[in-house]
């Protein structure tokens, strides 16, 4: 028996190391067209910047390790050029001799992966002009910057477009960042992408939002290269990295007539077999279905690919297998902070027209008593019935191990009753009697259940027109270093013996209570519903107002805090 | 209505909180034995040590405080000295005043916690020896290091024993730590505990397990007291901390007739409801079933606690709740090391007569071509059908993390299947494609399906008696190192190659198969099995081998590098 894997990376070369494990006899054949397999795809942004310092380290694998170790016949340089799916083969052409060959397979595994972007637009062809997907590229990169390239235009600023941005800060380059969105980061939702882009301006990014590429031109700067931007601004550059996204690598796939997506990836069933019985997919060339809404779509990240590669092998193996739909979870480092999400964005339910609540917390990432808590930026979405739908995080620590029990949440079906109950390690140096996970979950409860009605940023500029009764009950020291305009200031420790005070101001008018992070205007909102106000309390506080609505208009009285003292 | 609340900390404090929240116009009374309320019970040690700087950090409120926030009555230094359930009234003692007054209650709270265990044992009165559980015993603590003691022992290896032992030694003591028990940290599994032994012993921690405390004498070394074992041997001391427990402070409900459980902890429903339907309690002091074994028990934690007093709350106010069976779920740092644990030890299920396996692995707690990644050693357990019953993990980063994940999981009621699929944040500084998590799902699959037969520790004796052929698969250079006596030297790089060499060693014996941790002797083991050999592989390597039989009879060759250089 002969099986033939197509791409020496993380599906491919797991399906490989999996079928050796299965069968110690089965003749198993990879073939990779790149110079390497089982490369560490996702390091080369930090052997750009430096972190990674020896390239070796990125090659996890040779093809006489993978020989030595699991008696592959693993070959690099060849690449298949075809598949003749009536006679089982396929024709391989070495690139180094430029010579082709037939072979047979028994079962073949298309771990062919997805390639970069590359827009249409005038001057991408340019040396200067590089994607980061392979070692080969990373060396490229790097060559550009040993050359002595000063600075650098990023364009996409999605994962690959953020950690290239702090490999060329990290290697002492100026950098401008240019998406098309209006936020960076479109794997998250807006709010909480704000605090990424603060992030990257304080590291002295320039970041460039709602900005179209068009072209790369000669430079009139003394640059390498100008970047030409949709509007006509040009910005110099020695270096331009594109990061506009990957598609899926299916032209070999296309061209044997297998099942394609309206998007171009292989359509798999759940055993990961493809249109052609034996043939079988994985990875980033493939058609996943998504966790919570149920639609297709294509998820290019190592941790399915790699499952999806031993799941195949189990398959061809004759094993009961059902690879699982995708959560997408995954995590980004910029600068400081860290940003995760599980699960689609609130954004993106809307448009699948998913019914969901948000809530948005920030509570510590241990004990506050204990020396260095730093602040867990959470937001965590719901259906009616308390389901949990997706969360994302982002802050300076504990951000991967939330977004990890929340992703396991999100798989086990768990409600937010759920986590509110969730029993997690607390020891001040690592939690909190009431972990972040547990607060979200009860703020999610009282939300479902009437304890608390929250408003939001989305309607800032309405409750700024006079309707309503802003109050802000934080102390008035927060108060007088930065406030919302026409707001009245009554800390919720002095609320109940100033609730005449606030009756007569609201003069009939809904209360709209806030504070810095949500939780003493929940408070407040308890102490103003038993006095028969119509009340609600800011989701998140003024922190997540901040950052959805950067512009938002604040007043100072004093100058002597920051807007967000207690924050 | 009044409710009075008696202990004011975690689940009182909780439970005060939330009734506010629920009920504007409730008259709340809290009534607190001690001189502090709502402080950080589980700070008290990082304070004895100098991490928490300020005796203030542990005082989260203040009766003033919680007045201001919550319009509670606080009362510290009050006692409840008895309830009338007849008359539904308690007597409170103001200890300041000496006076004693009677109040009335609609619904009654008990949160009256626990009390460190104080054996029967001469000379335990002394002002030398200590506990650890609230700040005055904190304060009395540090008054001890700050007049100069010099030497410490503590008795008992649990959470807060060795939490002190760390402090202490923090603070320069010299430390012994006595432990009736034959290992320490007794949450734990021996063989994942035996590496908390070592750091301990790594940090000049004299450890004693095994051995008894006897008495408390008048010293003959010249320091402050001497501490007599059951064997006779005499520890020069000048502090002594208690550490061997705590038991639920029930006197006042065994006192009113509550229904107490054997172990004299309150009986209570979901609904945290006692025998007397107008008296709720929570916290140290209740029984609480295992969510695993289903077993009665008593779980002095604060996150369970909290949450309790929350559920407490919405009961009084009418509100459906149904509290959880709890899993413990634990963490404790020991200097260098975190160990963790969410449910029951494989001893314990042993005990309870639950059938079940464990696996031990040691992943990178992030990819290992990403620098600085740590070992983390994981065991996790899990019943024959693959339902996940507990896990326990050791290591310098990424613990708490993974036990987390798995405390969620087991709560879930998912498998090991699951443990496979759970889809978690990847990006090189904090975890790996395949993390730890989905590593030990596809392990204990592994050995469920039959592509793995693993042999244990308990098997070392039988090992070495020459009924089995001991291969071990590691590189020439580890075995030389140190290695089992009588071993045969192959790495698994070349068994294909020496089979028929192997196999005629054997001589018809079975194999057993070993490496550093656990994989290569798992990928030697198929091909053992599929020439036909009987073999089974080393479960958790040699790593897990010493940890469980420190005292394993160890062949040296060579002295260049250390036993396990991979490990």
């Amino acid at each position: 028996m002969r099986i033939v894997v197509v791409g020496g990376v993380a599906g491919g070369m797991s399906a490989a190391a999996r079928l050796r494990r299965l069968d110690e006899t089965a003749e198993i054949v990879v073939l990779e067209r790149g110079p390497d397999v089982s490369f560490a795809n996702c390091g080369l942004p930090y052997h750009v910047g430096g972190e990674i310092r020896n390239r070796s380290a990125l090659l996890l694998h040779t093809p006489a390790s993978l020989h030595a170790s699991l008696d592959l016949d693993v070959r690099v340089r060849h690449e298949v050029t075809s598949i003749d799916r009536d006679a089982r083969t396929v024709t391989v052409r070495d690139l180094e001799a430029g010579t082709d060959a037939v072979l047979g397979y028994d079962a073949l595994v298309l771990a062919t992966g997805a390639e970069p972007i590359v827009p249409p637009l005038p001057g991408l062809d340019r040396p200067e002009v590089r994607t980061l997907r392979t070692v080969p590229d990373a060396d490229a990169l790097r060559d550009l910057l040993d050359a002595g390239a000063q600075s650098a235009v990023v364009v996409g600023a999605g994962f690959i477009g953020l950690e290239t941005v702090e490999a060329f800060r990290h290697r002492g380059l100026t950098v401008t960042l240019v998406e098309l969105a209006p936020q960076v980061l479109p794997a998250l939702d807006a709010d909480m992408a704000s605090m990424i882009e603060a992030e990257l301006r304080a590291h002295d990014v320039d970041v460039r939002t709602g900005a179209g590429l068009a072209a790369v031109e000669d430079s009139r700067s003394g640059r390498a290269v100008d970047v030409v931007l949709s509007d006509g601004e040009r910005i110099g550059a020695d270096v331009v990295l594109l990061g506009v996204g990957v598609r899926p690598s299916t032209a070999l796939a296309r061209a044997a007539g297998l099942e394609l997506s309206p998007a171009g990836a292989v359509v798999v069933t759940p055993s990961q077999q493809t249109s052609d019985p034996h043939i079988w997919a994985v990875g980033d060339a493939i058609q996943v279905t998504d966790f919570v809404t149920g639609a297709p779509g294509v998820v290019p990240l190592a941790g399915p690919a790699n499952r999806q590669g031993r799941l195949a092998a189990d398959a061809i193996m004759g094993r009961h297998v059902a690879s699982s739909p995708v959560l997408g979870t995954a995590i980004v480092r910029v600068f400081g902070l860290t940003a995760a999400v599980t699960g689609p964005t609130s954004r993106r339910l809307t448009a699948a027209g998913v019914e969901h609540r948000v809530v948005h917390l920030h509570p510590g990432h241990h004990a506050g008593y204990y020396p260095g808590a730093e602040s867990i930026h959470l937001a965590v979405i719901f259906a009616p019935d308390g389901g949990l739908l997706g969360a994302q995080a982002v802050g300076s620590a504990g951000v991967d191990k939330r977004i990890d029990v929340l992703a396991t949440a999100l798989r086990a079906g768990m409600t937010v009753d759920d986590l509110a109950e969730l029993e997690l390690a607390y020891a001040p140096p690592f939690g909190s009697a009431k972990d972040a996970i547990n607060m979200a979950g009860f703020l999610a409860q009282n939300v479902l259940d009437g304890m608390l009605t929250t408003w939001s940023a989305a309607e800032l500029d309405s409750v700024l027109d006079g309707s309503v009764l802003l109050l802000d009950v934080r102390s008035a020291r927060e108060f007088a270093v930065g406030h919302l305009p026409g707001a009245l200031n009554v800390p919720h420790t002095r609320l109940r013996g100033r609730i005449d005070e606030v009756v007569e101001a609201a003069a009939g008018r809904p209360v709209r209570a806030l504070c810095a992070s949500g939780f003493r205007s929940y408070l407040a909102h308890r102490v103003l519903t038993s006095h028969g106000l119509d009340s609600a309390s800011l989701d998140g506080g003024l922190t997540t107002l901040l950052a959805a609505r950067p512009d938002a208009p604040i007043v100072v009285d004093s100058v002597r805090e920051p807007v967000l003292a207690s924050r």
